[in-house]
């Protein structure tokens, strides 16, 4: 036996999507508890030309996916990218959960040798599906989660790995 | 075609850990280039109760040491965990890379329904292969990857995705 491409794909983005909702209702509760406006939450940002929370949890959930949507040879869905509360962000996080149960098993396995075009600034990237998805798509996937949890450990926010990773 | 546990597993790590070698080396450069003493970013931290980039770094190696080996059925290496500045911290990656390497991929492959048993605090817990990689491994792996660069560029760095993601 080995692992197929969905495998190591859309299971791995839902059980990290759930893990990050139940971050941000972390979040939304401790702002309340505390009285910080949720807004300062998500507009906060570990240095000034870095994106805020808002956009970090966007671009995981665009990770997942158009990840998904690549491997399997289709365009990713487009957003309006207007969320601006916790309960918007997590509502965002649960659309992209429903998106990515749509997809079988059988529209990805297969795509290790799938060439994925990509457009980066003004320029094309073409990959395999393989490097694609292992090199490209899950560190930026964790890259975005992690430094949701950053932001969020950095204003005080009591979690720890545990919310992170998700139970065992 | 699939993808094999040696896949997903030994290169992705060696290519990340060279990412941050390079992320490390532009660091204390520009520690160099500010007239900051390297052990501030060192020791800096983006919460007082998280780690300092040193201990991310090191459990960013030993997550990829610890993975390959436990899914080879092996004791992880232990070290001394004492590097106290970048040329230390960039050499505990070099050999942690040259000690990926020499895993073959017949060590690592088949490994999806090996048990692999964890201590995790005052408990153990026994994960199938598959669950252990994808689950577990490398969303710690980036974890600490992507602390330490949050680490840096709160602190200033001047460093971007692609010295993250690397080149493709």
């Amino acid at each position: 036996m080995t692992i197929s491409m969905y495998q190591a794909s859309v299971p791995v983005f839902i059980r990290m999507l759930n893990n990050l909702i139940g971050i941000l209702e972390k979040a939304a509760a401790d702002a309340e508890a505390r009285k910080i406006d949720p807004a300062v939450l998500i507009n906060s940002r570990l240095y000034p030309d870095m994106f805020p929370l808002s956009r970090q949890v966007r671009i995981a959930v665009d990770a997942a996916a158009g990840g998904a949507a690549r491997l399997a040879g289709m365009e990713p869905p487009t957003n309006e990218n207007n969320e601006t509360t916790f309960p918007e962000l997590i509502e965002r996080i649960r659309k992209t959960i429903a998106y990515l149960n749509t997809f079988k098993p059988g529209q990805i396995d297969g795509s290790e040798k799938r060439a994925v075009t990509l457009k980066v600034r003004d320029d094309t990237l073409t990959l395999d599906g393989l490097t694609f998805l292992l090199n490209r798509v899950l560190p930026n996937f964790y890259f975005h989660i992690t430094t949701t949890y950053g932001i969020l450990r950095h204003n005080g926010l009591e979690i720890g790995k545990k919310d992170y990773l998700g139970k065992f």
